[in-house]
Parts: structure tokens; C-alpha cells; sequence
């Protein structure tokens, strides 16, 4: 039995903290792998390492502890019950001693003023702190005796950043970081370069473009690591993409695909800031034109709405045209829980990039484009030919 | 040019009134091809017969005149504009002459109360039925001077059919036949069988069971004829089929999925009778369960409401469990025209039925399944798979 | 400080159960007072009863304990939190010992085939029956040193009862009790001829007509007892009654007006009886006829959907007619928790016909009627003017 | 027989010719009057002026024809049926010979750059434009013998004007306009100091604020003219007051109420502009936090959708917290066609304002609040409440 360490980055975030609590409630029995693709019989002969074989860490900037996240994830959105909680308490308490404190480095206004941010975490040398970045995953690493590491990137949505030659080759990034360029970088990009350091594989379940930067992207590569995202198809858009082939089948011509989302958790109060939210809903709006192929009107809407904590509504109005010219419509409303929708894929993909790291696959992996808004370096959009991919990987794997 | 008849059961019904009016629209330019997948370029370098080349005829139990049908819905929904229907006229009058007067046999009480139906038309004796059809079906390929014929049933849905012998066998049918067994039989089935006997192709738009016995299916295939059905999956069942894959992509787990249906034009009024409504129900409701291959309570219900006439308005609510036994759900409103949806599909399929039929293919057209809620001999109801196989399909034809 | 007794009928119900923790959570501080009436300002300076005062006790055929009840419904809706529950634990042992074994008569087949029913309870003569429960709210009485008691029925809702001279005179009610004639009454009858015996003020929450029949409303009204019914109106109802004014406020005509309910509580495994869905469905369809007054199509469906518990979701479709005949069309969705909808209205009128029985008010009150689907004597469904009637009675009650 | 003249505002908008046709439909016997509430039992025995007697003029800065405006509308939306306009084409005829060119000033970009507007039309002086409106007004009295006259404003919606001294006094009002101050006033401020001097009644439909600012009120009444507004109350905003009570009546506590709206006409087209959009939103949100008396977040949304026309399509959430602080929702979705509810609203009113005016009532007639999204001068937003004050009016009325 092999040990496949899982270093989150934002692992005291609702998604972070739902998938560790799920996690170890398989491996104690408590629960059903009920939203885990990898544990259907899809993946039958597949050698993919357990869940009870991972072990997690990570980073993060918030200060409340991992018992502490999952009780207040309890009360606001009942997910988490309290029985199943005491029952992994000492479990939780643990991991807890695996975290460590997350670097802030542009992280944006929204991000350093959410509450209980420890601030002083930000060090303004990005050499630096990929090189603390890199030290805490040796560690953890050495003390907990693994043999692979995905590093996550579950972090709150970084703002948009600024074009720079550090982006678009690895000479310039290595310069940057050799001159303490600071605005060469954000968050997310150093814990990526830490990550290739390492020879670790990446995950970016968030939409942050600055995680998978070109240059980062190749120097992943060049050290072997496989890696894929972006931002996690949980909700509103994975019944996009999964609607919107419908209408081409029959060449129904959508004229209007207008989305309302509405969320309420951190994720959601970061959003609620312009810059966070831009980064959001280019992820999510394009989609549809890259797809249908003509010009339709769309609109993805992101709004804060406190009361609704962790379970993201969303309503969408699709405006078709048909036979002479009849306009006609469906309208939906999805009504999910963000992390419970979440966590699962992260727990696939953790698999998914472990076996591909054991087959020694490395840059993009694009058979998980089904699991991404925007799948990284593909351009289908169609998440039934997205699985199709998936599919035909498996039976690769199988054949070995 | 060659010469394609195309010979409808329900020649005055709703949805052959639009398909003809929207092919003469087509045919003068009046109309753009929104909602016919044949005209798209994923048929290019296939040989479709030309909507132009397409010839109406058909039978009927309703006396209203064609152009009459065509005013009615006019009025009743607005999908045919008046100054088309003006444009068309003399198309329209010169179809009527075309038309025949259909059978009734065991058509059951809602269809035979219809307002403005001939009654007399029933035949007691099915094999005189059957001859009546066949005269008709002759002199319209005589007098048009067609070179193939697709015969298309558009009637309305006649009750479920009591198990016989004929069913089973060519051989139990013929003998049926012979003996006059008036209960072997319904109205649909006696015109599949003409349609046999004439070599045509046959398409069960309806879900009307007695059309595709087994015995007459046996009986088209070794008459050539290439045939499929049955219910043309066009609104609500078709946004099923499309979404029940996502759920199962994500393994996230369907509980229930209840599925209300309303319409008011003359197809709801049959269907508000009991007999009519089981065979409609059982079409829609087979698919989930065979596709999602677990438990699930499921429901649909079909209401009558006359306000809406040609509108099918649908709502479905789906509920459903992910990870640690969360349940979340997602419900959808419909709100499409019937004919406006089905009049296409019923132009696409005379198209490939008679590309089928010049290929020599016959027996049942599996990669028609996409447009069925019942496709015949087909297990699969993944929307996604059944398009692939007539892109398949399309690819082989291009081939030759 | 006096003592107001509330003997609950289906006492270890989802209404009951969750309006006595919710009693008990008030009275420890451990909740507000949302969802009920009685607390906002509205009822300055009117004389009620204290939550804190009043004593629970009741009936019912269902042998789980009321902790026990509790707990079920804890884990199946999450509404009643553990920590709550945990709290409050002692205070529902002691209210568990104050339950009786209720009576089952012609309550039907889905009553009595529910799990963990005491069939047994069945006496066959309805006098001794009335006597029995008689003896057990005397008991009550003295016991916990009540001064003024309500009967509230919460039981699952019973199938139609047939006419029966019993229900149209006291004589004959009298007599039929005489003559021990098993076919005049159902259970609800006997507990409010039993409530009209001890003088106590009875409140029939549910649609179950044979509680409020004719000669029983005479029975109570000369024993000198304030009651009010018949079926709490908690949710697609009361949108309903909110809106149908607003048509009318408009000129709008309402052509089509379709409700589908699901529920998957006991009482919509119950209601997916035929018999007891009927009554069901006549008391909440009755309202838009009466109040709209002119002919509509309508339609309320209830289904019954075990996956969604407790919580009542309801889609309903308006389809109306504005000027120059143009048809428009509102939907909504409700998603309620009915126990948590329906507990606040019971204590609300509790408190009130308390207060009732201590002014001397005797008979129908009628002010109640913004809380029924089928006001018992009001024929008048809007909820604004039955609003306004409350806000009137108070007026009266403080001028006092 | 008296006759009333109607001189609007945007006359060849889309709400006006929806208006104008109406009116012409009734007086020909082509169409009921479903919409109008003025033509309901509600007013037996109260003088209206017949629809027949108003006699149609206006203002207007687009130049296409009245006719060619409502035959757009019947292609773009087909609510005005192509029959129902030929019957009535002399009379639309006729009453285009009763419009003049309107007057813009400061009326916005959004206005100003619509396709087909006159921007000729500009005054640079407001007492220049004052009067050239006070002659087209007396002429149009004159030449059609009017014996009353009400001044409708139906014109796009206007940016917010900035605070001026102009405003608050009738004397600052007459200062700016003798000393030609263009910036004190906007274009709906001129129309209506123009039917102050004349006298006639003055009706703010829409929820331009420069219509009745403070010092144009008074100087309405000192003209002894009864005037109401602003922003007529037809769709979501319509709802939302008949379902607020339904909230306070139960004591559930609004968290959230989220309304998106979308709609495609000119209207829309004029409201994607951010400074016009501003003047609705502020006149759609205020309703909530005014009625329910507590804080809660609400959001009001409007979008641009071109394909829906005049189709305003409208989601609301609302969600609220019942009992035990357990969260519930409901959702509606509106879907309604502007023009035909606004039409009915505006001659319900122009009779209400014209019986005012024969009563002798003058200044803001607060019982006409129902009809309004901010009511002049009124508080109340229950619609429940705001028709009560509508029948007592009218009770008053048949009294004398």
C-alpha cells in the first residue's frame, strides 16, 4: 500500500474542509461514495489508489482550525452532521497538525479582509516564499513517509493578473523570481512553481489564471508533473454544458442564454468584488460561444446572497428559436451545495492525477476536461464528448 | 430531380399542417431551415432528397380542408403567420386534393368523438381496410409520379392494442387478415401494413403501439422497407434524455424525478383519456430507469389544459443525492410549440428514409433513435450516444 | 398565571412534535419566535396566554415515544437541531407520559396499515369510544391542574365519510351514539364530540370532515366551546390565496390555474391514498372557483415523492388572459418545510381560542379563517380581507 | 356626450399605440375588455367617461407613423393582431394627424441616439419649449372640441436630474424658466408645467422623477389639476406587492428577495443604459424595505434581452426563514407582455383622472396607488391595502 499525500492550498475552506471530513467518513464507513465517479464501476480494473491512502496537508491563511472549519460549516449549511463530525474528531485534529500557514502575495482586498486572515503571512520576495512553500511540502512529505503528492489549489478566486514576460517562458519566470519581480506574480502562481519544484502533480480547481500561466504550465511540464485545470464544473455550467448540445442536435438556435447565480458563502463574499468576480464569469460565459459557434446574447451573473451560506441557486432562461422562426424556452433552477458538489471531483481528480504521475504522464491532462469550466489547452466544450474522452483514457489504462 | 411521396396518416392534424406549411415556406423562401438538422453542414455530401422534391399526400378522418387546418392554428397559436399562409394558398389547395379519407378501426372513444370527424370511414373488415389503403397509396404514386414513398403516421395516439397471435408472426398476421379477425387489429397497424404491401418506408411518429407489432415490423423488413419509431421525442422527454447522463457522470444519484406535462390542442385531448394516456405515459417514463440502471421514483403526468393549445408547457423536478447524502435538486420549465418542434423531425426523417430507401437499407433505422422516445429496437436513451450513431451513420453514407 | 391544557390528536405527528419542541425551545430561550403571529406587535396589548403556560398532552395510535419521534425527524429534515433536542430531552419524556392510545374508526386503510400502528386500538362502539376519550382528557384535567383546555386534531387526514342523519342533528347524533352505530362517525368525530363533553375549545387543523360535521359544530357550540377549521393553510394554498386577488385586482383573467404538490411525510403517504387525497384536493381546490367567480380550468395534483420528506414542494402554473386577449403566464415553486410551517399556526390558534373560551366566545370563530384552506362557515378566500378580519377582532379584544 | 381629450407622451411608443389600438379595438366591438378594471362591476353606478369618448393625440420624438409603429409591434411580438389592424387603420390615420414633435431636453444619450428620433427637436430654452407644448395642447383642444383634457406621460424613462432650486418652489420653478435655465429641468418637467397652464390632468406612468418633482406637484394643484404617478405598477413589481403581506401575515422573515428581470422592446433598449436604469431600479427596490419594515437583502435586476421583445420575463427568489430558523424558499418566474398590461392600466386611469377632474378633485390622488410602483405621495405598498383605498374612493363617489 502506497501513501498519496493531498497538499491543499485554502484547506480550511468549505470545499477543502468537506472533502477531508468526506474522506476520512469513507475510510471510517460513515458514509456512501455517492458523487465520486471514481468509485463506479467505471473505473473497475483501473489501478487507482484508495481514499483511505490519502493523506492530507496544507496551507491556508485563516487562523480557525480544521475541527473549528467543519463545525461552522455544520451549523450554516447542515451538510456535516454532527454525529459523523465527533466521530472523526481525532482524525481532523491531526491533519490539523499538517497546516501550515498560506502566503498572501497579491491575493487582492477581498481575499486580505475576509475575516481572520493572518496577514503577515505575505512575503513580499516571491523567491522567498516559493522556497517556504517548497520546504513545507519536503516536510511534509519526509514526516508523513509519501510516495506521490498532488498539490490543490482550493484557494477563494484570485483577481485577474496583469501581463508580464515572467508568464511566457520558463527563462522569464526564473528571472522573475531571481530579480524579486513582485508583480510578476500572485498566490496561486507561487505555490505552482513550488508544486513543479517538487515534482508534484497540480490541480486548479479554481478559475486563478495566475496558477496555470503558460510558463508554469511548461515548467510543471518539464518536471514531469501532470497537471489540469480550471475552476471546477460543479453547478449551473456542468447543466450548460450539458444542455447546450441538445439544441444543436436539433438545430434549435439559441437566441438568449441568460444565467443568475446566487451564492453565499466566503467563495460568494470574495466574488461579490468586481475583480474577483471578472475572473469568474469569463470562466463561465464562455462556454456557450465557443461551443454553439454563432453569435447569441448571454449573461452570467454572479450575485452575493449572505442567507443562501454554502447552497449556490442558479437560475438560467434559454430563448430558442425553431421552425418558422417560433420562439420558444426552458428555464432551470439548480439548487446545490457548493462543497458537497465539489469535494467529490477533487477527490477523482487527486486519484486521477496519482495514477497518471504512477503511469508517468505529465503537462495537461486533458481527459479530466469534463471536471472543468475551463478545461486547460481544450477547446470542447460538449461534456458528453468531455466523458467520451475520459472513457477511452480508462480503457487505456485498463489495457496496461 | 427525383420524386419523393410523402404520404401522411393525420394529413390534417397539427403537426402535418405545420410540416407541409413549412415546407412550401421552404420551398418559396419564405422560411429560414432553424430546426432541421438536415440542413446543417453536418449532412454536407450526404444525398437527402430536396425539401422542394418532397410530394404530399394523405389520409384523414377529419373533413376540414387542409388550408382550414392551416387557418385554425393561425388563429389558435400564431406560429403560422397570416401573410404566409396567404403566400401558400394555392400549395395548400392543390395538397388537399391529395387527401383521402382514413380508417377508423378501434381508434378508440376519444378519437371517435372528435369534433368533426367521419365516422362512416370504419371499415369492419381489416384486410378491405388494408385494400382501400393500398388503392390510395397507388394512385397517389401514380398520379404524382413519385419514384419512392415514405408513409408517415401522424395520427393521434390510439389506445393500447390486446395481445394476438398476429402479432407474433408474418404468418399469424396473413391469417388474421384472411379470417377478417376485426380485434386482431388497430387503425395504425392496417396502415403500416398497406404501407408494406407498396414497398414503402414507414415512419411511426405516434406512440401508438399497433403500428410496429412485431409481426409487421418482420413484415416491412421483408418487404425492403426501411422503418422507425416510435413518439417523436420533442420537448420534455428530449431535455430527459439529454440531462440523465449528467447525473450519471457525477455519479450523483437521481431519488425522484417527477415530470408534469400539460398541452390543449387536440393531441392533450385525446390524451386526457385514460386508454390513449397509458400508451403516451409508458413511452416517456421507460427511459429513466433503463438508462440510469437503479430504483428511482419516478412520475409523469399528462394534463389536459385547453388555454395552451399547441403550447406544451413541462415542468420537471428532479431530486437527487451527492456526496454524504446531501440532497439537492434541479427542476426545469418547457415551454415549447408541439407542432413547431415536431413538423422538422418529421422532414429530417422523410429525408433519411428515403436516402435508406435508395441505399437499399430496410428494417428498422437504429440511427434514427435521437428522435424517439421509444426507439425501436434501441436499449440506449443517451441522447449524446444516439447522435453519435447517426454521425456514424452519416459518415458511412458519405463514404460510398 | 393560569393553565392552558393542549390535547393533541396524532399527538407524536410531524406538526405535533415539532410545535412541542418548538413550545419547549421558546420557553428555554432557545429559539425565536418567527413563523408565529401571536408574538409580533400585532397582538399588543391583547391578553393571550404565555407559550411558557401552556401543557401538552394527547393522543395517538402510533406507539413510538415522542423523544423517539423527535429524533426521526431530526435525521430525516434536519429541522429539529440535536443540540435542541438534547436540551429539551427531559421536558419530552415528561409531555410522553401524559399520551394515551388514540381511536381508530373507518380511519381507512392507509391509517391503519401504517407502520407502528396499534391496530388494536379499534373499539367497535362509538359511544364507549367517546366515553373512553372523555375519561382521558378529564384525567389530563385534573392531573396537571388545567384551567381551560383545546383539543387540536393533527391527525392524518381521513377518507370521506358517508352522509348519515347523525350528522345533521344533535338528536341524531345522539341517537346514533345511543343505538351504538358504527357507521355514523369516524375517529375525528368521536374525539370532537368528546372535546364538546368537557366543554373544551377544538381546533380541526386538518381536512378530515368528519370532525366539524353539522351536528357535531351544533354539539360544540351548545356546549359553549369556540372551534375552528377545517385544513391549515400553509403553503401552496396560501400563495394561492395572496394571488388570486391581484387577478382581480387587474381584470386579468385567470383561463388555467394548475397545482402540482409533492410530499414525502406520513401524510403524503396517506394522501397517496385515493380516498384520503380527495379530501385533501377538494379543500384546496374549492378556493379559486369561489373567490374568482367565474369558470377556470384547474387542477390540483398531490403525489407523493418519499425522497423529499417533509418538505412540500409545490409548482404551480397560472395561465391568464389580458387585454386584446393576449395569454400571459405565472409560475412559482414553493419549497416548504410543512411541519415547520404548520406548528407556529397551531400555537397561534391555540392561544386564540384560549383566549375565545376566556371571553365567553362560543361557536365558529370566523376571525380564524386566514389560517384554513377551508374556513369552517367563511366563504370569502381572500387572505387579505381574512387578514383584515383578525386585525378587526383584535381591535374588538383590546377594547375590552 | 362630453368628450376627453388624451394627449400622451411617447405617442408612438410602444404602451401608447398598444393604448390607442385598444381603445379603438372597443369602441369597434373587436376585443373585450379583459385588463381594464374600470369595465368591471366594480364601478356600476360610478360617471366614467365612455372608452369611446377619448379622443387621442401627442407628442413624440420618433417619426415613424402611428400605423407603421403598430404594425412593428404585431411582427415583433404579435399581440396586435394584422386583422384587428386593418379595421382599424382610417382611425390610427386620423389620430397620427393629431401628433406633433416632441420635445428633448436633457433627455439622455440613451434617448437621444434611439433610431428614428428627431434630435432636431431640441429646444435650448425652457420656456420656449413650455409654450410651444401649451400651443400644441390648445390647438388640439380646440380643433377637436375637448371638453377635458389629461396629459399622459409615457415617454422612455429619463435619466436622474440632479437637485436644483427650480425644484422645491413654485417661484424657483418660474425664476428658471424666466431666466432660461436649461439645466434646472428635463424634458417630462416641461411637459408637465405645460398642463399645469393649461389646466389639464396629468398622469406620470412612468418613473421619470422629473415629472412631478416637488414644485411641479404644487404647481398642478394651484392649476386645480388632479395628477398621479409614478411608474405604473404591471409585472413583477405587481407580485411582489400582492406577496409581501402574505410574509407579514404569517410572520416568516424575508432573508433574500432577488428579482432579475429582462426584457427586449425600446424600453429595455433605454434601461441598459445605466443612468436611466438607476430611476427603475430605485422605483422597483424600495417597495420591500418600505412594507416589510426590516432589513433584508434585496437586489433588483434589469437586463437587455433583444429577443424577448416586449416579453417581460421576470425570476424572483425569495427566501425566508420560518419556525425554529428553519430557511424555506419560493420562486416565481413572470412572464408578461408589457405593453398589453400597461395599456389597460393607462386608460383606466385617464378615466379615473377625468372623473377627478369633474368632481373638482385636484392635486395627487392617492387612491390610484395601486397602480403604481412609488405612489405619489403614499406610503403604503400593500397592494391588499391600496385597493381598499380604490373601492372606498369609489364608494364615496357613488354616494354623490
Amino acid at each position: 500500500m502506497s501513501r498519496t499525500g493531498v497538499w491543499i492550498l485554502g484547506a480550511r475552506g468549505g470545499v477543502a474542509t468537506t472533502m477531508i471530513v468526506g474522506a476520512l467518513a469513507l475510510k471510517h464507513g460513515l458514509a456512501e461514495s455517492t458523487g465520486l465517479i471514481t468509485s463506479t464501476d467505471l473505473f473497475d480494473g483501473v489501478p487507482l489508489a484508495g481514499v483511505d491512502d490519502l493523506i492530507f496537508g496544507g496551507h491556508d491563511v485563516r487562523t480557525t482550525s480544521l475541527p473549528e472549519c467543519a463545525r461552522e460549516i455544520s451549523c450554516a449549511t447542515g451538510t456535516l452532521h454532527p454525529a459523523l463530525l465527533a466521530a472523526i474528531e481525532p482524525d481532523l485534529a491531526e491533519i490539523e497538525t499538517h497546516l501550515r500557514t498560506g502566503v498572501l502575495h497579491h491575493s487582492g482586498h477581498a481575499i486580505e479582509t475576509l475575516a481572520g486572515v493572518d496577514v503577515s503571512a505575505g512575503e513580499t520576495d516571491p523567491g522567498a516564499a516559493v522556497a517556504r512553500i517548497v520546504t513545507d511540502l519536503e516536510e511534509f512529505g519526509r514526516e508523513q513517509k509519501i510516495d506521490r503528492l498532488v498539490v490543490v489549489n482550493l484557494a477563494s478566486t484570485e483577481p485577474q493578473i496583469k501581463d508580464h514576460p515572467a508568464h511566457h517562458s520558463v527563462d522569464g519566470l526564473e528571472q522573475a523570481l531571481k530579480d524579486g519581480d513582485g508583480t510578476a506574480f500572485i498566490a496561486s502562481s507561487l505555490y505552482a512553481i513550488a508544486a513543479a519544484r517538487v515534482g508534484a502533480a497540480f490541480l486548479n480547481f479554481t478559475p486563478s489564471p495566475g496558477a496555470l500561466l503558460p510558463s508554469i504550465a511548461r515548467l510543471l511540464e518539464e518536471a514531469g508533473s501532470p497537471f489540469m485545470g480550471s475552476d471546477g464544473k460543479t453547478g449551473e455550467t456542468l447543466v450548460k454544458s450539458a444542455l447546450a448540445p441538445m439544441f444543436r442536435y436539433r438545430n434549435l438556435r439559441v437566441l438568449s442564454w441568460q444565467g443568475y447565480n446566487m451564492l453565499g458563502d466566503r467563495d460568494g463574499e470574495v466574488l461579490a468584488h468586481d475583480e474577483n468576480r471578472k475572473t469568474k464569469i469569463d470562466s463561465k460565459d464562455n462556454l456557450l460561444h465557443e461551443y454553439l459557434g454563432y453569435p447569441l446574447h448571454s449573461k452570467v451573473a454572479i450575485d452575493y446572497v449572505p442567507s443562501l451560506d454554502d447552497w449556490k441557486t442558479a437560475w438560467d432562461f434559454i430563448h430558442f428559436e425553431g421552425f418558422l422562426g417560433v420562439k420558444m424556452s426552458l428555464q432551470f433552477t439548480w439548487q446545490g451545495c457548493d462543497s458537497i458538489l465539489a469535494a467529490p471531483l477533487v477527490i477523482d481528480m487527486v486519484r486521477l492525477l496519482d495514477l497518471a504521475q504512477r503511469r508517468g504522464d505529465k503537462g495537461a491532462q486533458s481527459h479530466l476536461a469534463l471536471f472543468f469550466k475551463s478545461p486547460h489547452g481544450v477547446k470542447d466544450h460538449d461534456l458528453h464528448r468531455q466523458f467520451h474522452a475520459l472513457t477511452q483514457y480508462l480503457e487505456a489504462c485498463r489495457g496496461e
